[in-house]
């Protein structure tokens, strides 16, 4: 799994700008992120080639399998990231209200 | 979840066509499959346009899960639609490989 | 993972006894799934004395992620033996009903 | 899902003892998992009888999921604890490596 660029993780991420918080990944990090969604919406689209080509059920199954896995990849760099910037920043500020919310996606996440 | 419409589900699914394979839905059931895919893929194309807006990540990773979500669902209403199909006539048709072949997806599929 | 002895798989599985559905495993797949039993149940023991002990959490964590495996290992086991036999049995003796109580089943062990 | 009594969670959880890094789970906490893990070994126990006694392999398996659905709670509840204690003390403390350690055990847990 291509690597989100580590030196840019611990980047200050989340800021807050008009009172909304946001993320600050750098370009080199949102082109790795950008180019793994081109590839998953390339993805979906062959899936729905093959549903128009009347593709056999078990092959079709096979491809959505690996969407499945492609934006599972996705959401553990994504979710890596966040810990390793967001998380950590805002229990070094004090705000352990942070854990409660990467409770609730790590739960969502969760088998 | 909007079901595959059922009456076309028991309908011949499976046929050898020129040595190869095919599924054989009918136009209402690749419709609905086609519809789920077009909503799938505009998430796909959303969860883009959030990391270009620099959202925050744990946002971000609800909309993934929300795409996930939807995977699931499309490959849920596709497996019924293969096993009442495909598998129920080339099972009565003696060819109990098919289970073989059932098995490989579903264990994919599987926790 | 240790397979059903496969010769005895498509042993004629399941029999209505006294109206109720049975199972038939032969005396060697019945150990090798007792045996497997034993083996996770000694795990869970095994978790339950990582906590009286105070063991890192991290590390209970991965005992539990342990037995999950050992688990999914068994369920894939009986649903590979079930699929074999009882399965394409009723099919075949044109009870296509049986396939939506597995549909009920595999939704339920998928992801 | 019945939960940790919280006012213990923020106990102070991860000392090292002897260079061996432990749990400090309350006796409540304690009470509480060790209580789970005997319902858990029982339902590992009542897999194990419906074995011997031939039962329907899908009444089988929808003990087994009954099984991994109680794991998957006990180990959302350990995560939980460990979470909104060792991990924040850590990250206070400095030792930002507990994150590492954290997505190794997180990501075994995700789909």
């Amino acid at each position: 799994m291509e690597n989100l660029p580590v030196e840019t993780l611990n980047e200050e991420c989340c800021h807050t700008d008009k009172g909304e918080r946001k993320s600050h990944h750098s370009e080199e990090q949102k082109k790795a992120l950008i180019s793994r969604l081109n590839r998953i919406e390339g993805q979906v689209r062959g899936v729905k080639r093959l549903i128009e080509e009347d593709t056999y059920c078990d092959d079709v199954l096979t491809q959505i399998s690996a969407v499945q896995s492609a934006l599972n990849g996705l959401g553990k760099m994504l979710l890596e990231g966040h810990m390793k910037s967001c998380i950590v920043e805002r229990i070094q500020d004090g705000d352990t209200e942070v854990i409660d919310e990467l409770l609730v996606t790590v739960k969502r996440l969760m088998k």
